[in-house]
């Protein structure tokens, strides 16, 4: 990895410098805020404790320019391989402090060099989070196409090359260190009676099956849903009542995932996350934000309120000692007219936001409050801890760390993205567009 | 019931002379039709007698007419009691022969004379199906309120008056000869935080669970779900998978309950009803139509086609031969700007002629179809039995059941609404509007 | 008015000794907050003198409790009429100093007596803002119904009873200072074919003509349109195009008021206000809060940012100096779960704190991250405006104007409520709920 | 064009010989339809004729497989240059007689031979319809880049490039015999704050100016709205309204242009129909079909009673004698799991259907059913125009223009995509995807 731009721009000592002119205000916000909070009763550094733990996987993919059918608008220095997107990953990390682990998909990451990629992940620090399996694609040389599904195909030889494509990346998660195979399908139909919705379900239980026997015993299945695209009239897995279904079926080590951005409009996705925290089936969580459908944009950019409702969630069921409660959080966007890297560092940050305000909700207080149904001051209460400017605990939680106060700034002084525009041509082979 | 207008003005004599009139033409269509299916190696008269065999329940509160939260507008000959109800619902059976059951409500239909509603009921030769209770409603002398809830309040002397008014329901309907509890509640929160989402749902599931065990051996449990409406932010149960959950904590005599307008926009209802078929826990329908939310329209008034396709996964669960599926049909509809008796006996017709052309499709060539992936045909296929005009045979399946060829025209040649306005003096107690 | 408990329970003194107690704490959050905003080059005292400027009316329906179709749960002491509205009103101007005025509606607020009414209204030092008309209820011995619509409906009788009505309601508007008429209608109809869609707008445009003509010469003509309910296939006047054209074809008079809860899913509503300003049409707003439909919910306690967004327009139009923007801020909210004062209150702060977040924004900078494309960063100075908490501004903005620090803490502690608890019998005459 | 498949494949003659076979059940089917017509006073041969006078236009893309962000699969036999297209377009046109017309798009189908295209049109007895520009895609060479908007970019050298391009699209339609180009843009942000929503706007207009300006006399300008997609936050022509005040805006020959797809969830499509017609602004339509957004489906698949009442507004319009209806007609469908010739085929048939059902309507007695607020009995009336088997009709319309009656039989049993499969190699370029 000599010469890896991240290593040479965004150094420990590049942070350091920078943090160096922000600090003085830095601490003086911290100690004000903290007397602000002591005053609620909270005490500010359990809190930037708390957020400092908090961490977030970064999706490999989520480092190139994402596009939509119609197009999608290169930017200079998008990393060529799995090699050069740990790269990209490792700049957010070392920035933010927040993302230590890498979500990999493949065929999208495939390298020959499996060990290569462990150690390269290791010298940079990162480790490796749930690993993606991708059967909404052809590629080259398949033997069968996934145009009318993967799981859930008619024909057994194309499942059997799903789940056999499902396994390989078991396989290959295993020898990373990985600890959850995600599953999202694309499948389902465009029209109406084009598909036996009953059987396809069916067919989707027997090769998940297949799959989830094939798991590492520490090994957890995160099942994905989604409402609706590729497919337009029916998807197979379309919503956490199916998920959650297929879940039960297969066994405990299966989960479901929720993605903020495929549900139905107006879905109160916050209960969704207490419904499968009751049902002991919630694995954890692709992070975006979306206004119309699945729009991938950048985590609480859209409806901050709907994050920080998603994340009292969470701290509400450990407050209430919600056993067995592992998640796995992950970002799962698509930057198309940002920097990746930024938007990705933004986002983490974002949710640390929604993860502290949640944090100062003084949960005795609102618990008396919906007991006598007191239902402004109820709700007062969490928009009064939303309210609040929880910045400094954020860069303080980062500055302690060894992050930066500054992210962006830091970054963009940093000169890391031109460096890669040199350093990686241009990659033009997506840019055609899918009308 | 000497003298009631339903005896009086529809009488078997009056509607075999109005079919009279056009049963020639009828004949001719029948025929012509029965031809083209013929064609297509269909036996007309087998969906006609599985049309003339289909039932659908008429709410004693559907004969009423409806409002909104801005206003009401009555329409002359209102029933005023729950006697005067079945009156209107004996019309409906008479003209369609498609609703030989009414849906009661309590306390609505409250009477302190259960005997003589049997009594009146079996002279007018209609029976009783699901009984539905009310909590969401406060009435005159009540000790507790249900401003803030029901099943799940959080004080237990609420949830207590719930539960006892649920069984109450259950010993009435078992006198009247009811097989099933419909269990709809409006409990949920306005506001992010006036409730607390977990707890609030694992006292409902206390509270249904003591309902439960008060069911009679042979009846069922049906759990409806609404998205919103009552409550404005969040609803105990809001989605096919919280009722699902729900039905499976519960017993085997548990069963959900899918009312077309209670959904997120966009949503796959056929899918949900596929689902359920799976999970074996599809208890039965409230069918209405929608353009925005929980509009309660005249069934397939709206989109005639998801009516269409939601009868097509009931025909073709049988046709898979799914074991138990033994489904509460029921109109569930507010009629604001309609006469509620035509608007009733409209949508029965509705969901027959659904039915009818879902027994058009041919199955056999659609599995083939679905094998192949080709999706055009298999989409005309479903299009090819939908776009057949199959009004022969449900005025065929009407006329040899002794009702009428034309149900609308018959009922307002027959003077009915006047003689009803006539006897029964407006009731405007409900005409102010809230908002 | 002698004894009313507005004047009793509220008085200045009281409000100051509530005061008292949270001066010193506040006086150190504003002097902080103004340190901090000071590192950003805003004066903060500009953005306090503007929030305290900012006023919004309140409807006199919004003291009353609100319901659904399902039921109404009304709370103890509500106003019985528009005189006991006008105390509540002036509790909330008191308590918040942002309402100073009251926005009536007819008949509801009908009186023999409007002379008196001017005369309660000056002694609670309350004036009157936009009146609203309602044609979409029937009242007792009124000689036409609004069963099938008012300014539309096919029969010129009803048209000419709507007509007269709105005349009349300019002419008490007149008396009263009321510089505006608020137009909305629920006209349309519930099913495809009940109405000729061309033909009701050509009626709509026809009757308002004649309203039109009858504003007096500094008046101006708000028409709100309003997706669905209760109409619920088509509404006449269902989106912002036809509320423009509507305007354009009756004169530069008429404008264009958007209610926040009136569009349909997903909808950007402050592109709606962008363009509406560059009609040069925008006459006000309604504001409230939904996450489903018209839920007349408190405002900002859904979707915060959405509130924020629409005001950072506002403030954005008057950055680039857009001429004659004259805006009629109105709440249009339904109590159903909360004290309508307290909720009022609660809604009027919200405003005041979107509408400062909005002005910290940093707009010469925006321009420049806008000019570049910069979109994280322009991004980034929107939301950095909003997550700062702007509390001590507006609590400051209420203190120098006489108001309350903690409105909700002193409305509690003042016992008004169970004062005309003790006052006002129940009205309990909406209870029933219209299903 | 010697030896083109469309020519080879697709003759006259074989069109006549399955047209043989089939012929005589027609002639049947038509018969008794029109016997069942006549009873209700209609004349099959004039709804025959009026469907058979129908045309939409087939936009050139449309033939070849489409795909959405996530993948495309090609199938085999697409065609590779515009002359292809034509030919595939040609197919169409013989099996349904109803698309004389091609929409072209450039650059996709840039060719140095106009006159050569032309010709080749001419051969095929095509039409050219309305030019659509583009700018939401870069291509290879391209000095400025639409990543950040076209039309309403913040850099005037872009706009210029966008509108030069637009004047190209007009000169090269010129030549082609079109007579309106369709005017799309992607223009919008994906986050609050990247673009000022008035200025962009501002821009949009100063930019149509421009090319308005270049439009032949003879020629119009049709404005295409979208909600979303590709951009997530705002659109500049986001919905009629923005798109209604553009056209009055620019003048006299801009009109407005509705594609099915590109509005908000729930939101009545023939109103916008209706309020263009009122608007005098209303100048075509691009049909599809969706569930969700912009799914692109087959006209018709998802909600035929829709389509049909889009329908029923324009024969409405022209039944109230509307002036200067002059309406471009076209398919805009992206075909991911079907032969595009077949879904084009299907789709056009399925407007004729909804056509035929229209002029179906009984618009005398639906007009008295509206006058007197009969809801059901107007509902009924167009419910029963629907309901109706128009097949025969829509199979005679074709047979009379030497097109076939079974449009997919014919093209199946013809072998023109295995001929297509063997004269044209695979072109996979576009297969990769876009996340």
């Amino acid at each position: 990895m000599t010469g890896n731009p991240a290593a040479t721009f965004i150094q420990a000592r590049a942070i350091e410098q920078a943090n160096a002119r922000l600090q003085a205000d830095l601490e003086q916000d911290y100690q004000r805020l903290g007397e602000l909070l002591t005053r609620n009763g909270i005490e500010i550094d359990s809190v930037t404790n708390a957020v400092a733990a908090f961490e977030v996987a970064i999706p490999s993919w989520g480092v190139g320019t994402g596009g939509t059918r119609f197009a999608r608008f290169p930017q200079p220095g998008e990393p060529r391989s799995v090699f050069e997107k740990l790269e990209d990953c490792s700049v957010i990390q070392r920035l933010t402090g927040a993302t230590p682990r890498v979500s990999l998909h493949f065929p999208w990451d495939q390298t020959g060099d499996i060990a290569g990629l462990k150690a390269c992940a290791d010298e940079l620090k990162l480790g490796f989070d749930a690993v993606n399996s991708n059967t909404f694609q052809d590629r080259p040389g398949q033997t069968q196409s996934y145009k009318f599904g993967s799981l859930t195909h008619t024909d057994p030889a194309v499942r059997e090359q799903a789940i056999a494509h499902n396994i390989e990346c078991i396989k290959i998660g295993a020898q990373l260190g990985s600890k959850a195979l995600t599953l999202w399908i694309g499948d389902g139909a465009n029209f109406p009676g084009q598909q036996n919705l009953a059987r396809a379900y069916e067919r989707y239980l027997e090769s998940a099956a297949k799959i989830y026997a094939a798991l590492p015993s520490d090994w957890r299945l995160l099942i994905e849903h989604k409402m609706y695209e590729p497919a337009f009239y029916a998807t197979v897995i379309q919503d956490w009542g199916s998920s959650l279904m297929a879940a039960q079926t297969l066994g405990p080590k299966a989960f479901c995932l929720v993605d903020l951005g495929h549900h139905a409009p107006n879905v109160n996705i916050e209960m969704i996350v207490s419904r499968l925290v009751h049902a002991r089936r919630l694995g954890g969580f692709h992070f975006n934000d979306s206004k119309y459908g699945d729009d991938d944009l950048d985590a609480g950019s859209i409806d901050p309120y709907r994050l920080f409702l998603i994340f009292n969630e969470l701290v509400d069921a450990q407050w209430r000692k919600t056993p067995d409660l592992a998640l796995a959080h992950m970002l799962d966007q698509s930057h198309n007219v940002t920097d990746p890297v930024e938007s990705l560092m933004s986002s983490a940050i974002e949710l640390q936001r929604a993860y502290a305000q949640s944090l100062l909700v003084d949960r005795r207080t609102l618990d008396e409050y919906q007991q006598d149904n007191d239902a402004l001051m109820a709700s007062h209460t969490l928009k009064r801890a939303f309210t609040t400017d929880v910045q400094p605990i954020l860069a303080m939680a980062r500055m302690r760390r060894g992050a930066a106060i500054d992210p962006i700034g830091t970054y963009r002084s940093s000169g890391y993205r031109a460096a890669c525009a040199a350093r990686r041509p241009a990659n033009l082979s997506f840019g055609g567009g899918i009308v």
